[in-house]
């Protein structure tokens, strides 16, 4: 008897069939394998109800503080899986069609610089920093009377790699995995290229909004369900993930006035590094904001755009802020 | 006596005061250089309406043919400028308004990887290739039925550097120059960092539309007059460009359905390479057009995001082409 799952139509929610259910209780892994053994077992075509944890699973809770960081052990994403789809095969291309995505009301993003030396400005943010977010229906509230449109996907999407052994959740592969690509919302449709037998896929590390880039190294992360639906495409051949999507392409989900700044460098990511510290500098100078609230800000709603790369030998980033995002905007 | 300019607002045109105007007869110049003359001096806050070639000038003309292109020299952009404005000191900055730029009817894109290596993908188009295209007054019309919505900038907006002799107009620089950033389109403001007395600002490049990372090396490139306002910020302090603009920020000009290909890789000009390379295969396989074309169109028209730079080692870079630009879209 499946559960009843609902999917957001033009606002309005109407009831959709759920051929199965997955809790994460049952399906928790915190690394990708084609030794895992699958958690369901599904035919091409079904769609399937994920349950899913946020990021750090139970490592990060409402009642966590910037100080407990230091000590909190990250192990990998917490996701929900692998689903074994028959048939699949090595050169196959799994179609993933993201139906729902729904968020929880509470989340968090953390600067974790300090131990780690992750995220993309790692020196100027050398202090451990996690900030809760408040999700309403509609926007996630901020400090300064900032709100960021939810704009909910998951982060991790992906099959098992054909290299045997266990490998970390962290960097995104050619069979996909944490590509935090933020389009990947409800609508979209994923297409990986199967790496394995029954190509084992897995889905987790939820978003409620997250801008390109990701520059702190964490969105709006919160707990989700999300449900999809898995086909095989034999006829398809890819080498790396392809997707459709209806956006949202701008900072705030449309078309308006945004500021940006710039790095202008002979490399992408130095380029980058330069353009969101300058964004972090003005948006602390003129906005109100901790230089910490300033890069979260950065994380979750400034969007890292490739101007150029030809006008050798230097090459653009920039990156963009939407104004509407403010209370005077 | 000020010739009339127009200026269009909300899709009707507005005659509005021209202070200045400046023709590329009396204003070109191939470089960057804090000892050129200035052709005009303003005061702050003067609109100057700018007569400008094409990137190439005459070297590129609608009877230029693909064949001429490896006897072609390209001297450098032909801009227009520099226009001196009184008072103007290094450590200032200069505002810059854009206010209008209208188009010809005839532009051109070029591949010239051959002979100098340039653009994204050299090795994958080692043939020049010129396209002329048919510019209409909403699009730019393509092959297959493909049609371009106009949003037309001036590729290169920039003041003299500080360092003394003449220097390329190739790369942008931190006082801006061939920045190639397509959201700056009429009703956009960039801030330029002074660097020499009288801020020395020039201005052309004008491309009727360009994808984010104008990856074939030339976009839409057409000759343009483009009216601007010139405004010392004495009070503002920047390292970089920055700028303030309404988009638009997606391939056509709106969000809408989209089909992208992926780069994953622990370098992002790698990354942005394969996922440029695999949207060429795409349109090629899928749209009816040669690899050439294929190229072209990626350049006017598709979008380079940075999607993730924080999941170490492997970045995410995409590269979006809107479904709408083609016939059944």
């Amino acid at each position: 008897m499946p559960k009843a799952v609902y999917r957001r139509l033009e606002s309005t929610w109407v009831q959709m069939p759920t051929d199965e259910t997955l809790g994460h209780d049952s399906a928790l892994h915190t690394s990708w394998s084609r030794d895992h053994p699958p958690a369901l077992c599904v035919d091409s075509g079904t769609t399937v109800e994920f349950d899913c944890l946020n990021d750090s699973g139970p490592r990060i809770t409402p009642d966590t503080e910037s100080s407990d960081l230091p000590d909190t052990e990250f192990v990998g994403h917490h996701l929900t899986g692998p689903v074994a789809v028959e048939g699949a095969e090595p050169g196959d291309v799994l179609q993933v069609d993201i139906l729902d995505v729904a968020v929880d009301d509470w989340g968090y993003t953390l600067i974790r610089s300090g131990e780690r030396g992750v995220g993309l400005l790692p020196e100027e943010f050398p202090d451990p920093f996690l900030y809760h977010w408040d999700i309403g229906d509609e926007v996630a509230h901020f400090e300064a009377g900032i709100e960021i449109p939810l704009a909910p996907f998951p982060g991790v999407v992906g099959v098992a790699p054909a290299e045997p052994g266990e490998h970390a959740t962290g960097p995104p592969r050619h069979v996909g995995g944490n590509m935090d690509v933020k389009h990947l919302t409800a609508g979209s449709t994923v297409y990986l290229p199967v790496a394995v037998e029954d190509a084992l896929f897995s889905i987790g590390d939820g978003h409620a909004a997250q801008g390109d880039g990701e520059v702190c190294v964490s969105a709006i992360e919160t707990p989700t369900e999300i449900t999809a639906r898995l086909t095989l495409r034999k006829e398809m051949d890819i080498e790396a993930p392809q997707f459709e999507t209806t956006g949202p392409f701008t900072p705030a989900g449309r078309d308006e006035p945004t500021f940006a700044t710039m790095g202008i460098r002979d490399d992408l990511m130095d380029a980058a590094r330069d353009a969101v510290s300058r964004l972090v500098e003005h948006l602390h100078e003129h906005r109100g904001l901790s230089r910490e609230e300033a890069y979260v800000l950065c994380s979750v709603a400034a969007d890292l755009k490739i101007n150029e790369v030809v006008d050798e030998p230097n090459w653009v980033v920039s990156a963009y802020i939407a104004d509407s995002l403010f209370p005077d905007g």
